[in-house]
């Protein structure tokens, strides 16, 4: 069974086809009266909005799941709810503090688990990220996309995805803050061309798309003075914009803190596809529920 | 683009529109497989469960979002909230502390907003009055309504609604707990007949509906000693019911706090129809969302 | 008009063609974008879920309403708040603190209320027991079915269900957590074939179903020690299905407590069929909503 926990579960050849549906102007019932469990640990506006509707274009019954109705391994372990929650529903996804949630619960192997963002991993970020610059730039190989800031969960989804299709990918932050040895390795087992710049400015040098998130993610409040202090001269400004290529695009996965990541005049600038990259988060998660569904019924075909 | 923070938004002919819309029998698919977002500041039952029918009735899909999943102005600002669940919404309705919020969400002009209920105004509710008024009455064109209690947003958007219709509108309460100058001003420049009254029984004599509402709604709690004292003399009891027209129907927006504003004899009398207007909360919003999908298509179509 | 508070509000037929409707393939779309409020007092995965995916199966629209959001006798009276809700939905179900609560939504009689767990009963829990254990053994005339711990709500819905299938019921637990008097009347008035033991070796003996459900439900916490210490002894663990009869399933409620009441070995052993029995709850959850719609409307008629 095919569970999407990072983009790494894919293939580079996987991940177009993921796309691909994505594109689609018509929208396949493969969902029909099927329910999907959506867990949030955290609050959250655009993945909750955007799977529900992807999940109901396909078909299909989300049902919205907070963490205290829940209790994962309080009122009952996450093992045992993955197996509850299978009786009922034809997936479930879960955002979750820990990214070793969703992998006990892909374990389990009864239905397909989507990682709706860990601390690790946010693949659907990733896959909408890689569907708009697709839509803004055509084919990606050769292209490059610099990530400013922390290096973070949305950064490694984002490298891989990008690599996977044949995207040179910069990385600048804070040495404190940047990627960690694993994850270099992860990235370069998967053949993504990869390179880190101490200077955003180099960073950014004639790239097609210049990427940032906030520098402090929800539950690392009590650290914003000192990660201020160190992001310091990592801002998506004008000038920064100025250095990139001459029709690169603005992303940011969103909520977007204004004026310290990204400035209002980058953000709601000329430059900048935000809205459409949070629009393509429905699109890319009712292609990859879609794709999923389909794959697992092909996967059943030929074990019978 | 057309929203409704406010009756006044609409014209007489808008509001006879939407209420014929109200009362067919039949349901259009405005909204088929689109998604509505619908924001709560407060909890509520009359207008949650009424909005997420009607959406269900169109066709849609109503995700029910809190005021701590959304973190408006906290996580994010309303602007960019409302950016956001455009992004896969093809309607934001909100229930909000403060009418700006309301009308900041109109300004992004994204997509239809609907006031859920504000401070202001409440204008949802006062389509479920004039529909109700109308079934039992017929045409509400010199007929009367004396609203007893206090000039909170329930009122005005009842003086605006049943003075469109052509309808006598009556307020008495305590001086201090009335409307202001400047909802005066608005009810005079909407041409709404309408007059203030000191003593309640004047005010009741004769008319074809008499309404009230709680003195003290939710979040006032604290002053509710110094508002039950203000209010007394002010109840709408058996022997206020008896000095209204002979025919006078009862109208509460509920909850009602039964033994202050109101009595259990007469909400639960012959002449309370207080449960047939909340159920007409669902009829009145199913014929404003079908009327807003039409009527904005409409002047799309004149864009083009 | 029929309402479902606890097992006896049925009689034996009717039960069984409550699970004649779960049993089938095709669903019947009665509840055809009509709307189904279910408000939680108490969180809940199985029973929130699978009521939810019934009222979908059956075409509904379910409204999931958690306690704070509607304020039972806080914000609005229990009756007032079942007068509401019957103004948009076609059915109400309750999971609540007080057995009273559902009783006095009944008496309103506006639509059918559905007891989704209350202190004193667990009808559709029962339900998906006699539909498994039907599944799993056929005709229950003559079959035994043997609870050990807690006199709980679990047990006496089980007991009428099975009791009224013709199965042999037996109980055993500490004395002081056994069922009371009136319980014990109410099984022998229904003709419930009922016996309780000291000792559960005996209690077990040759059965075709042991049965178990935590010692400590919640809210029970603060007495978990002093229920921990009287329970000792009565564990379903290996060696006590041992003595059951050779094919006996185990059955538990869920969420298990792994280790108090019931072992691993046994709660993921062979005999378990703990998963198909939650799976159940979804399918005898929509076998009841399609029973309670047909014999309501049939009620209707037989009035006109």
């Amino acid at each position: 069974m095919r569970h999407l926990l990072e983009i790494d579960d894919l293939n580079e050849t996987e991940v177009a086809e993921i796309l691909e549906i994505a594109n689609a102007k018509e929208y396949s019932k493969v969902l029909d009266r099927q329910g999907v469990a959506l867990i949030f640990e955290k609050p959250s506006a655009r993945t909750r909005n955007s799977m529900e509707m992807a999940v109901i274009q396909l078909g299909g019954h989300p049902i919205y799941i907070s963490a205290e109705e829940i209790g994962l391994d309080k009122r009952e372990s996450v093992e045992d709810v993955t197996r509850t929650l299978s009786c009922f529903h034809s997936m479930i996804g879960a955002r979750v503090f820990k990214h070793s949630t969703v992998e006990r619960m892909a374990k389990e192997n009864r239905v397909p688990i989507v990682n709706l963002l860990s601390d690790e991993a946010h693949p659907l970020q990733a896959l909408a990220d890689v569907l708009t610059m697709q839509q803004e730039l055509g084919d990606l190989k050769g292209r490059s996309v610099a990530y400013i800031g922390d290096g973070n969960n949305v950064f490694r989804s984002l490298a891989l995805a990008s690599g996977f299709l044949g995207m040179e990918v910069r990385f600048s932050g804070p040495s404190e803050y940047s990627i960690n040895d694993e994850d270099r390795d992860r990235l370069n087992f998967s053949g993504v061309n990869f390179s880190e710049y101490d200077n955003p400015e180099e960073a950014v040098k004639d790239v097609d798309v210049v990427y940032t998130d906030v520098w402090t993610s929800m539950g690392q409040e009590q650290e914003k003075d000192k990660r201020h202090k160190a992001f310091e001269g990592f801002q998506v400004n004008e000038e920064l914009m100025e250095m990139a290529g001459k029709r690169a695009i603005f992303l940011h996965c969103l909520p977007a803190h204004r004026g310290e990541e990204v400035v209002d005049e980058v953000v709601d600038g000329a430059a900048s596809r935000v809205w459409i990259q949070a629009e393509n988060r429905m699109h890319a998660a009712r292609g990859l529920l879609n794709w999923l569904v389909e794959k697992n019924l092909g996967e059943q075909g030929r074990h019978e």
